[in-house]
């Protein structure tokens, strides 16, 4: 199990925290995700280490961007 | 038609609007609801004058409140 931990930004409320939520859940061997709306923080629990593409693809789905 | 205009406080972006619009849209005669995020504003439209109690109501299932 790896967790990693990712800075979004833009995200308000807990639909916003929803929707990146499910995005990232659809990335293969994503077993947990888990975020914090005030701070952007969202820390994902997978299987084997993530593409940063992947997860920046998803968050971008959803209607936000990954900071840096 | 009647025209009323309410002011919801607590949405934050396009998701929270989007379910204050579900839910007061379930309000029978209801043809149109628009809302302003900014200023909370909420424009309803309805075939005649709604009960303020049944979009507070509504409102409020959404997960928000009524301002007074």
């Amino acid at each position: 199990m790896t967790e990693t931990k990712y800075t979004v930004n833009g995200m308000t409320c807990g639909h916003c925290a929803a929707s990146v939520t499910e995005e990232i859940n659809k990335i293969g061997g994503v077993s947990d995700v888990a975020v914090d709306v005030p701070t952007g923080a969202v820390t994902v629990t997978s299987d084997a280490e993530l593409s940063e593409s992947a997860v920046r693809a998803a968050v971008e789905e959803a209607g936000y961007e990954l900071a840096q």
